[in-house]
């Protein structure tokens, strides 16, 4: 037997500063609970494998439901297998104030990404719990579906059924990697596919969404601080820009006779890293991906496929960027004589955080005698999803190295503490 | 049956200007041949299928063999499979000319890279043998083994063998694209190992070498020219380097924050251009294989690998201009803060064609009342190899839009005669 949970819970618990215990919130108590989910899909290589749909998902589900019940919170399920464990409020016509994440990973990934956001907020019904305090509004604890989409190349499955924003003919057409429909997969979770589409909530009853999740990056690392606040989620632009070029042989064609296609390419890459800061601080862009043909050591490139990743969490800015972009590359393909063919694949819009959100969260990090850092998030959550119907917010947790998706992604049990304590600032501020 | 033998015949004789038709050259016969040989190993794509040592290109050497004997040549094969078709000259102690090529091929290659060097010099031998002139040192037309080198990607074997340039230990080391070592595949063709290494032959006894090629390149097609005097063979330097960076997701890494692999690539390839010219006309530098890690659209690459094809005709200006590269390079990582590996691949050394030679092949191309264009030869061929034991000289023929190694490979029957008539020039020269 794998004895990974065991050595897991000893290294949060190894530098832990219990002068954090306190106002309720425990440290061990959210060590134990991490450890006990780490047991769930463990891998070879002391990962997490809990698919979205898949048994381990379920799994963690059915153990966190019992965590809800523990803290005092009445557990529901709805037809999209989103876990809802909610505490009444004082009253009763109030709005519901939501706080949560997932339980599913990637192949292979950490043991943060997800179930620190789902156990911070229990933590706070817990600390309410122990003082016997109930809000004036409603509180709930959630527990989104497939978040990461490793199955169906998608993700937000729960949020985005949640929302309403699913496309039901496009929904039934999904293939999972094992070439299961959606039908046969969210079968097997005990789900049906009427019941994924009844989902969606009424989300005027939903006041607030708040997300605690770990980074991803370095920058609360850089500045040595636990938590930041985050000010927008930034939506991803992908452009695929083709340079063709001529192939030739590198032998037989003079340097002054050529229409080298990687060249271009190079071009542009360079060109490109200056562009994101005139159009705002948060932006960035990245060739990530980039393809020669024929690749062949003694041909000149004909043809260079790459892939461009464009974001900020301001779709005017992000917007702008593209446009930039796109014609930066038509001016780098004339100047070099190729021919340049560009495709868009992906155009999702950035979710800001609105001020009044990043405030609250803001004054709950100074509250905790933090420094608070507003940073952008790069990646996508479902308070992206969320964050287009209600009013959302996030708070990020420093992660060791920026690691994460991996089984290396790691957090300070003293950080994850500290994003509960401030945690419970906001939602007692969200649910007077 | 595919009949593209019967049309490639057709194509040729076209547009052919029959007044390229005397002194004993004649065109229909070359075409003739030319269409004979794309018989064998004829691929469905019309292209030329004949690996060195397989069946096809024994089959193509008998043909061969035949015509040798048709134009009074008397035929001998050596122990790597070389065939000479020798014409005894009036002096007996006399040095003796050489000039051929070769008849295998890359897969699906074209029908002129190599057979029209050996058909051309039996073009010289048929119109002596018309003209009933007998020279006054002995001719020996050549087709050496596997020039292409598709089998053991390797390539030279014929010509290597004639010279002595083997190593023993490493040719039997060879295993073929089937799994088959350079024993089992040199027994198959009808030859021994022991007879390939005894191919060696007194080199003091070859007075000079002279190779007619496509030019695969567009230089003469550009002049308009018919041939062109080639002036060394470049030797390549191919250099394989390692840009490392830090891999880091696209959305949360800020990009002043980044150790972009690709960036770093990117200012190096476009950097590059401008070296070959600073050290030599005739150099160049190509990046014609680049590969990114983990190439992933949101991931800023980590490492990317890139090769650097670096030629010139001589050795000092390609050496010089490799160790410039290297030194950019490594200015390159320095500035973009991330780690460069180099590693050198290969470093043949270039075979410059001595002047005394040129001024022989440009005195036949304007004797023809054609500009004698002077241009290197960037790939390597049998000249190579042979120029380095004996003076060697090379005449290029135009390639329709450089294509070469390809069924669409292409020049036309007059530049072909006209290429024969310069050959009978430059030998008639050589053997008086």
């Amino acid at each position: 037997m794998n004895t990974y949970p065991n050595q897991f819970f000893d290294r949060l618990m190894q530098d832990y500063d219990s002068r954090l215990n306190h106002s309720g919130i425990e440290g061990e108590r959210l060590a134990t609970r991490l450890a006990k989910l780490a047991e769930i899909g463990l891998t070879d290589e002391n990962g997490s494998s809990r698919m979205g749909f898949s048994k381990e998902e379920r799994q963690a589900k059915e153990l966190v439901k019992s965590w809800m019940k523990d803290a005092g919170l009445v557990v529901r399920e709805d037809g999209a297998g989103n876990v809802f464990g909610r505490l009444d409020g004082k009253d009763g016509n109030a709005h519901v104030i939501l706080s949560g994440s997932h339980v599913d990973s990637v192949p292979n990934g950490g043991h943060f990404d997800g179930p620190l956001g789902v156990l911070a907020a229990i933590e706070v019904a817990e600390a309410w719990k122990q003082a016997n305090y109930q809000p004036n509004k409603s509180y709930e604890v959630v527990i989104f579906t497939d978040e990461e989409g490793s199955r169906f190349s998608g993700g937000f499955s729960g949020s985005a059924a949640m929302v309403g924003d699913v496309n039901q003919d496009e929904q039934l057409k999904l293939i999972d990697l094992h070439g299961h429909s959606f039908q046969e997969v969210i079968k097997a979770d005990g789900l049906t596919v009427d019941g994924y589409f009844r989902a969606k909530r009424d989300m005027k009853e939903v006041a607030a969404f708040v997300e605690v999740h770990i980074e991803q990056g370095k920058q609360l690392e850089k500045r040595n601080l636990p938590v930041g606040v985050v000010t927008g989620i930034a939506g991803p632009c992908w452009l695929e820009l083709t340079f063709l070029g001529e192939a030739g042989h590198a032998g037989n064609t003079p340097m002054n006779d050529r229409k080298d296609a990687l060249i271009a390419a190079s071009m542009f890459i360079h060109e490109l890293e200056r562009f994101p800061r005139e159009v705002s601080p948060t932006a960035v862009a990245t060739v990530g991906r980039l393809n020669v043909h024929p690749n062949g050591i003694n041909v000149i490139p004909g043809k260079v496929t790459l892939s461009v990743d464009i974001r900020d969490i301001h779709k005017q800015t992000r917007d702008l960027l593209v446009e930039e972009v796109i014609k930066m590359a038509q001016e780098v393909a004339e100047h070099r004589n190729v021919k340049l063919e560009v495709a868009e694949t992906i155009r999702i819009a950035p979710v800001p955080i609105s001020l009044q959100m990043q405030g609250k969260v803001m004054k709950a990090v100074e509250d905790q005698e933090v420094e608070a850092f507003l940073l952008p998030s790069g990646a996508g959550h479902d308070a992206m999803v969320i964050g287009t119907h209600t009013p959302a917010a996030m708070l990020f947790v420093r992660s060791q190295n920026g690691i994460s998706h991996n089984p290396k992604e790691w957090s300070s049990l003293n950080d994850c503490v500290m994003a509960a304590h401030v945690l419970k600032g906001i939602i007692e501020d969200l649910t007077q």
